[in-house]
């Protein structure tokens, strides 16, 4: 890792999320990925004690198992903006969207938009020099489901294989969950290792298991999904 | 962080503890620190998955909230030796004791051993590169407790100051437990901000907020002290 970043990572054990703080070490610029509501003091306190100066909140998408930190820290520490790729899904209080491509900086760091629908139609991943921010795209060893919130297979498939197994073996992937105690991965491990996604699956091999994981309904699902539409504003 | 390195945190849920694995990318060298008893089959997927060959199990102290998977995962994998740096204190099953200021090596990277009792008598600490792995010594704004296992308030006040606090601001201290989501600190972070132990603080006033804590006697206590005396061996 570039020795001038900065970089957090924290996690909520109630809800198995990562939230990520990277900032430009000399600067002090800083962003939050995926800040979770109930942690917002633990991470505004944190934020203060390391001097950092946020300038963006980003959400990888519209969360369904949590309400995002990112109104809650904006408004304690009075600064930043948010920034969401949730485009034409009616999502409200961001400042700004993002799109395919874009490249955001605190200060001479980059923060590359990667749009990677798949978890969700909005989803986005954001790669950082040799680290990419896949959210609920990829898991360590799995993903993200696919059967809400306008999920795809299909979508999910060809965004992991085509804008993250495209990254170098090398880049390290950082997760919006973890169920199983890793903290990370990286694309050349997930490329061989990762039971629904590895190069070694085909399309149907792929939706052959996310047909048959039969999963239970997401219990924060209808408290989540109206709060994360507003950004999390106003929410608790 | 050393581009030849390969760095995984992992979590036990359970009981909060970090497991660390460290290898050499190119001869894939590793050790392992601070293993889990009930977490092994994860961490030798992992380490399979990886390619590794564990050379070295470093626990950082005979532990008291969960048992050593140092000898189930020697058994399982069939490969690396235990050191442990808890001499005379009656530790089995190790095949090594550890002495302040040994280096090991894992191909060229080096792996210095720090004694630094205070939360137990036996407790070390290991320094590879810009990384101080501190066991229960220091924790992310806080530290280990001191009241049992031969635990010396003296004893942590000075080997945080000495031996921890005298490394560069910038070294990333990886702790032995987290209970607030964090998974890193720095040197410089903890002398600032850590209640008990910032620089701010004289060793009166560490020992004050010591002698206060309150702590309930450890659940495991009375289960991992005896079975990690033996290096976890044959548990289970």
């Amino acid at each position: 890792m570039n020795k001038n970043i900065l970089f957090k990572q924290l996690l909520d054990y109630e809800t198995n999320t990562y939230t990520y703080i990277i900032a430009d070490k000399n600067t002090k610029e800083a962003v939050v990925i995926d800040p979770v509501f109930e942690m917002a003091t633990r991470d505004e306190k944190l934020i203060t004690e390391l001097g950092l100066n946020v300038k963006y909140f980003l959400d990888t998408h519209v969360h369904a198992d949590h309400i995002t930190g990112s109104s809650r820290l904006k408004e304690i520490l009075e600064t930043g903006e948010i920034w969401v790729g949730a485009k034409n899904i009616g999502v409200t209080h961001n400042d700004l969207f993002l799109e395919d491509g874009q490249i955001l900086k605190i200060w001479d760091i980059e923060i590359q938009v990667l749009e990677t629908p798949g978890h969700t139609s909005g989803c986005v991943s954001y790669l950082i020099e040799d680290m990419v921010f896949t959210g609920d795209l990829v898991l360590v060893r799995g993903s993200g489901r696919t059967d809400f919130q306008s999920g795809s297979n299909k979508n999910m498939f060809e965004n992991v294989r085509e804008k993250i197994f495209s990254l170098p073996d090398e880049t390290v992937i950082y997760t919006g969950h973890d169920y199983n105690g890793f903290t990370s991965s990286s694309v050349g491990e997930e490329k061989l290792n990762n039971p629904r996604l590895k190069l070694e699956n085909s399309f149907e091999d792929f939706e052959h298991i996310m047909k048959n994981l039969k999963l239970p309904y997401p219990k924060k699902l209808d408290v989540s999904l109206p709060a994360n539409m507003k950004c999390g504003h106003r929410c608790g």
